[in-house]
């Protein structure tokens, strides 16, 4: 990324901070402070925070700790990086003093009640009076429609996943662990120069593909039965997801018809992908066409949900809470049919929302066209 | 585990909480769930539960959604399994209700503000108030001094890492790159049977020896110049960790002097892991060796920390927040000394505490004793 591209972000989130009363804005959320201002690191465990933003109108603030100070003073260019000598709740108030905050806008969702409960009497505990606000989701809103730079980032990011995924299904044979091929498509990722997967790959074969949620087993693939890989990777920062359901062999009658059922349903959410349509409208019209298909009891979750830095992110394309497509948007679109211990299937695809419709960043090949 | 081992804990949780105005404990910590329950999902993002707990003193329920049932009820047997239809914040009231709850006990450095906040504003909408009230870490005071079967198992995680990192070590040679070492350690610990790294291996070579939290990169090794190796796995949700620091050929005499300084210190500190020691003691001991030596402004991080299911857990073993150590607990030793733009030395054991003393679960070999 140029270092435009963050003065740019910053310069937007000052805009919507002067809309609103918070004048300091505290960014934790990891996407959301690699989205500011390009600092890399990741948190370590769910507790172990790797840095976080301030952001006023005049200043830019990364504090870390002696472990990433130089790769945030590297990577974060427009910020200026303070390294923390002492529990975060003791340094926060002199800083804030030295910004002149009046309102801290913290991030809610991922701030802890306990760290909130700190930071609050710690702040009390000094001279000047700092109010607490959540911040409401302000960079997510911002990453929800993506520039060029990152719609560029991820459709590298998809055709790399496109192209290891044809290459380790064209290799699948009976006999072969999950596992290993799950291992097999985290190894290619790495080794083409990927950061990662964007999540553990799901190879879920047989009675196992009836689990949307699939964890990679010693079981072996067989003939005829349906074989789920999603699949997602990281470069650049940016995640990719997809899902292609295939069958060693003819499938058994059963999953020939679910297989068509699922890709039509997936076709015809794609024709209803625009700017301007509601976010639940997709989502019905796959349900709507599994249902008649008599499925629809076997299709719980959403037809799909925002990529971009996280793998999950807005919008969120379900039966629940609508909000308005808008061109940039980066989306996926993933019906699927689980029968309980017989299999499943899901396919996916990964697109940018544009001015005439869904352009599919995530490739060829779909293997049956019944 | 044995069935049994999750029945205890329940007891021991149960009898922890009649001791406070907490009738229900929500447990929405990944390892804490896990160890209550026997429940192995792990998080997907950050923002992603897989699933919570209540635990009455006569109940004891697994919230999750519908990509989990199946799991769940598999793993968490004494646990019955509620799978979520609606938002959390909808669904929880009416289960307080059946378990006539009055004070819920909620894990304040796991549960977000913005989540607190909509479950306050849910329970303050029905009839029957429900109090909230933070759990102040019970859960993670029982996981402190570890039961015989967990050190079982970290001591098969550990043995299996040692193995792992001698192996490697062996083959090192000048011209590999730090990146590809890690990517094979990773793949050695899954191919032995690990759930995965317990983090992304540590492999830094030269100047970036001197990053306590380098990432690998694309470098390659050089002869004399210090290599950090710092490694962990996962078995049976039980993670081990260890440091090595390595050199190919004769250390340039600098480190020569640097390794023998960490490595005394080390073993000082590990003469000083007793029952009954505050955990400050160790990490002075260790500290005031390097200082005298004269590079205490080097040596940045704490001594060390307790491991289990999280890498990163109680008890803490550095300079501050002291706490009496325990026979039962396991944590590592692991001084360093780091010099910015020429390279660093970190030697990290994993050892149980014992009556008579520490107990080193990692195993040799160390490579140097000058």
């Amino acid at each position: 990324m140029k270092k435009s591209v963050f003065r740019n972000r910053l310069t937007r989130l000052r805009k919507r901070l002067a809309e609103t009363s918070i004048d300091t804005a505290w960014i934790l959320q990891p996407e959301n402070r690699r989205y500011l201002s390009g600092f890399q690191a990741e948190d370590g465990q769910l507790n172990e925070s790797s840095g976080s933003l301030l952001i006023s109108q005049r200043a830019a603030i990364l504090i870390t700790d002696s472990r990433y100070t130089t790769e945030a003073q590297k990577e974060a260019r427009d910020f200026q990086v303070i390294t923390l000598k002492k529990e975060f709740e003791e340094s926060l108030p002199p800083l804030l003093r030295r910004l002149a905050t009046k309102t801290l806008g913290f991030e809610e969702e991922s701030l802890s009640w306990g760290l909130h409960r700190r930071i609050d009497r710690s702040i009390k505990r000094t001279s000047r009076p700092v109010k607490l606000m959540p911040l409401k989701g302000e960079v997510d809103k911002m990453r929800v429609v993506k520039e060029s730079s990152e719609i560029d980032a991820m459709e590298a990011s998809a055709h790399l996943m496109s192209k290891i995924l044809e290459e380790v299904i064209t290799g699948l044979k009976p006999g072969q662990k999950e596992r290993d091929i799950a291992w097999k498509i985290e190894g290619m990722a790495r080794e083409a120069g990927a950061e990662g997967v964007a999540f553990p790959p799901i190879v879920a074969s047989g009675p196992h593909s009836a689990l949307p949620h699939a964890v990679p087993t010693d079981r072996k693939l067989r003939s005829r039965e349906p074989i789920i890989l999603d699949v997602g990777l990281k470069l650049e920062g940016y995640c990719c997801d997809m899902t292609r359901t295939i069958f060693l062999g003819a499938p058994v009658r059963t999953f020939n018809r679910i297989y068509r059922t699922v890709r039509q349903a997936q076709l015809a959410a794609l024709e209803k992908i625009l700017p301007g349509i509601e976010s639940t409208y997709p989502d019905s019209i796959a349900r709507g066409l599994i249902k008649e298909s008599g499925f629809g009891e076997y299709f719980g979750h959403s037809l799909g949900h925002g990529v971009g830095l996280a793998t999950h992110e807005n919008p969120r394309l379900g039966p629940r809470k609508p909000e308005t497509l808008r061109e940039g948007m980066v989306v996926t679109v993933e019906p699927g049919i689980y029968i309980p211990g017989q299999g499943g299937v899901r396919l996916e695809e990964m697109v940018v929302i544009e001015r005439d419709g869904p352009r599919i960043l995530t490739k060829e090949p779909h293997f049956y066209e019944f």
